[in-house]
């Protein structure tokens, strides 16, 4: 613990660690204020391509983030026909830049990074194989994952003064025995989604992440940071975790690939997020975000691999990643959620939807609508139930003790409840609460079970919001992401398409102040998304079956 | 739900119930007053030997239900050598006996059994194959399992009020689906051990369950009626539930195979045991019980399979049923536990575990053994935490109700609190408990996971109980299985000697009126047994590990 005077106010601890941070950016990385004016000029930040413009990158550096997918450099890694230095170092530097345009990192550790690629790079030379089948390969980390040496935050400032991590989270064990290389940790937003459902990824430390398509547009939340770091392609695998959707939102806000997995798969343990452990309710997850669903499977083939995971963490199950049994003819049944009525579809969102049907009953899937009577099939209620799991117990509040204020879209806040009642009574006491939502929730589960055999489904597709990105601290509560939560079904969002305000010139206002209303000109070109689920730790044929509509969208999803 | 007027008593409640269940039981399937007077006579009752004595059986009938395991029948009834109705009509005799020596049964239903013969043996011979895995197999229930048109008391006087089931089971749907013939259902203790902790299967319903091995000693529980009925043989496979014990406690007692599964793997869902749901604690679990490792693996398989299980249960995971890898050597690393302080074990029963332990290091396996300093790895302190898991919530009362007073050993309960301190301070505000206990509960399953990982370990191999079979209402806390439960891993019981007065002269006496004495004249010939056991979902590797170590005994382990 640092001792700090009583004059010093959580302001001045910020502006040292702000200084701290700043300090381990190298100066020939820094961008100048000429590129940084223009950046700051165009919305559209992608467009600007700083990277190119900054000379920073070489041409191989910017080869190297702009042209490959993570199993591809992985190949140039093991054979040796790159360098795992080479490799690290161009995705420093592009991290460097997206930091300094989107506020999307909390700590960089880039002198260890390299340290270890060198080292992996004598490695490979001295013994002729790869340590691991992730040899080399950078990725990144949301804060909340504890790396040796490096403090853990997550945009508290109360947790200033908490030491270094003396221990690595499992999965950083892990990903460091399977030959990864890290070198930063990502912005998260105050209270990381869990005590207030918000997906705006804004601390008082870090600042506010912004997405590279269009800074006046949320980057999402939780894992916001490695939204933006991916999108602008500061990082080529990046590691998030999920309650309520917090992979999937910035993965669809950021227009790239984001897998949240059934829990039991990917160790979880040794992160640090401040909230009440233990409480029955929603388990949160750690997944992959990328660019391409190999690069999900890629990771989770490799974290899962023989079972080992377990041997890292207790809670994981030691049950191998496995080969999806074709079913003969490649093609899926697929079932499609009737409409919502409270959480209606903003007009590209649909329409992206829509084309996505199109596309794959094209290609000779089957596509059936699903649903039925049943309130535990419906997305308001099974929104509601999760909203009570997140609100009945007891919560920690970091936020007081440091005197620092809650950001706005903490005090905004955001449920369903205008949706419907509770579907448990409030006001129980404990044990009568607990066992009640317990019921509820069994309920659910075995009515999504029911539908799901009785339709024989292989996937359900979705979208992964009602909206896409959308200005900041509006985005609002996430239906469609919390069912999966809910019912712990793996999820796997797939950008698509993009919003237009020619194809859709008409807004559309929201019914309450809890949803963003649909505005043409505000969205224009934000990424569009769909999302592919499968039953309880059916993650492989999740994957599996993302690829292959992933795969239909690019033949036959043109607009 | 039946009217009963103010004037009836639990008693006239029970006698109508008794006098129901008797007239289920053909007359010419009852003992005469001469073999049941014999039977009285005989404590060591399989060596009176009744079922040939009583004429009841025919020769063919005794060598069906005798000499063969579940695996040889199943062959037997797919190559059409013998009839499904030859085998049922068997065990249907065979249980009839078990129940009126030691009212090991609860619910009968011959006549729709011998009817599902017929009938599967009608399709075998219109189709040319059987319908499934378990074609034809007689398979009994514990009393949990609903049956529909069957009733579901598991002992209560107040639920002879509630209606035969409505629907099966999601294991007995199962069940029927793999073309299992279900008979009988089995007796269980009043409270089936769960808010009591004991283990002798006694209510006031259908009586107290007898050790068939000696009727002076308890059969176990909470699956009592499984133990003696198969001990009987009255029984060629049985399924029970485990939630400190209630599978392995009666296989040992009673000399018989019991596997408890990890949970999340064979479908529990669907049964009536009166118990709050939904609490955080120790989950229960159903699993087999019979005659051999092989018997324990066919249910196992069976019922896992490709993973479909998930489709009759939303809480089972869809992970296929796994071959073991082997490791080249064909030689297991054992873990021994220390012996712990507060839970000495009975000569005989070290004994058995000190010859099984020579006989594997002769076989060529290594023995280590294992334990720490760590509290998390002690027996005691385990035992303890669970015990707080089991008292720590509300509890259902369906004693009270009906007037029925409470049977001896529900009077008495069991604790393990004389070896130590509650690990978690009692008397916190609800949620406070919960995660105060979460967070010692995960501090033993890394504690467990780090020992087991750095000794390599492939099993650890230990006692099911300090003691054999004991004198009725003595038997105990069960630290030795309850364990296990805590730590939710796969554990088998295989049964292996016998207590010997000559051999282990000297009585122990217990240092509290918690455990049982070790009383030479009493126990003497009663089973015992040992313990293997896998982390968490390696249930495959348990069993296998068990059938070598079974294999080994029966050629190194002769006293």
């Amino acid at each position: 613990m640092t001792s700090t005077t009583n004059s010093t106010t959580w302001q001045d601890l910020v502006a040292a660690k702000q200084q701290e941070c700043k300090q381990k950016i190298p100066h020939e990385w820094q961008l100048s204020a000429e590129q940084l004016a223009l950046a700051q000029k165009t919305p559209r930040l992608l467009e600007a391509d700083i990277p190119r413009r900054s000379g920073i990158l070489s041409d191989l550096e910017l080869d190297i983030t702009e042209n490959y997918t993570a199993s591809q450099l992985l190949d140039k890694l093991a054979s040796g026909q790159i360098s795992s230095l080479a490799i690290t170092t161009a995705f420093c530097k592009r991290a460097v830049i997206a930091q300094q345009l989107t506020s999307c990192l909390t700590e960089t550790f880039f002198p260890q990074a390299l340290e270890r690629a060198k080292y992996l790079d004598e490695y490979l030379q001295q013994e002729g194989t790869p340590i691991g089948p992730l040899h080399g390969l950078p990725i990144s980390l949301k804060d909340t994952f504890c790396v040796e040496g490096v403090q853990t935050t997550v945009g508290y400032t109360s947790f200033l003064a908490n030491e270094p991590a003396k221990t690595n989270s499992a999965l950083v064990e892990m990903l460091l025995q399977l030959g990864a290389v890290l070198y930063v940790k990502t912005n998260i937003p105050q209270t990381l989604m869990y005590t207030t459902q918000t997906a705006d990824s804004e601390n008082n430390i870090f600042g506010r992440t912004l997405n590279p398509h269009n800074t006046a547009l949320t980057a999402g939340g939780s894992s916001g940071g490695e939204g933006a770091l991916l999108s602008f392609r500061g990082s080529i695998l990046g590691i998030g975790t999920d309650i309520a959707g917090s992979i999937r939102i910035p993965a669809l806000c950021c227009g790239v690939y984001g897998f949240k997995p059934t829990t039991q798969r990917i160790p979880y343990s040794g992160q640090v997020n401040g909230n009440v452990q233990g409480m029955p309710g929603i388990a949160p997850v750690a997944g992959p975000l990328g660019h391409s669903i190999a690069d999900l499977s890629l990771l989770m083939s490799s974290v899962v691999g023989n079972g080992q995971a377990w041997e890292y963490d207790a809670a994981v199950l030691p049950v191998p990643w496995q080969t999806v049994p074709t079913n003969g003819t490649g093609m899926l049944t697929i079932g499609v959620m009737a409409d919502d009525e409270h959480f209606p579809l903003h007009p590209p969102v649909k329409r992206a939807l829509d084309r996505a049907i199109a596309a794959l009953t094209k290609a000779g899937h089957r596509v059936v609508r699903i649903g039925g009577r049943a309130e535990e099939l419906s997305l308001a209620y099974v929104s509601r139930l999760a909203f009570q799991y997140f609100v009945y117990g007891p919560r920690n509040d970091h936020i007081s003790p440091s005197g620092e204020p809650a950001v706005a879209s903490v005090v905004r806040g955001a449920s369903p409840m205008f949706s419907g009642s509770f579907p448990v009574e409030q006001g129980l006491e404990p044990f009568e609460m607990i066992q009640r939502l317990h019921m509820a929730r069994r309920r659910v589960d075995e009515a999504w079970r029911e539908m799901w055999v009785g339709s024989k489904l292989d996937v359900v597709l979705g979208p992964g919001a009602q909206n896409t990105a959308v200005a900041l601290d509006t985005y609002g509560w996430p239906p469609y992401t919390v069912l999966w939560n809910l019912l712990d079904y793996p999820a796997c969002v797939i950008p698509f398409g993009k919003a237009d305000k020619e194809l859709d010139p008409e807004p559309v206002a929201a019914g309450n102040d809890m949803q963003p209303s649909y505005i043409p000109e505000q969205v224009d070109g934000a990424p569009c998304a769909i999302q592919v689920v499968t039953p309880r730790f059916q993650d492989e044929k999740c994957l599996w079956a993302a690829d292959i509509i992933d795969k239909v969208l690019a033949t036959y999803g043109k607009e």
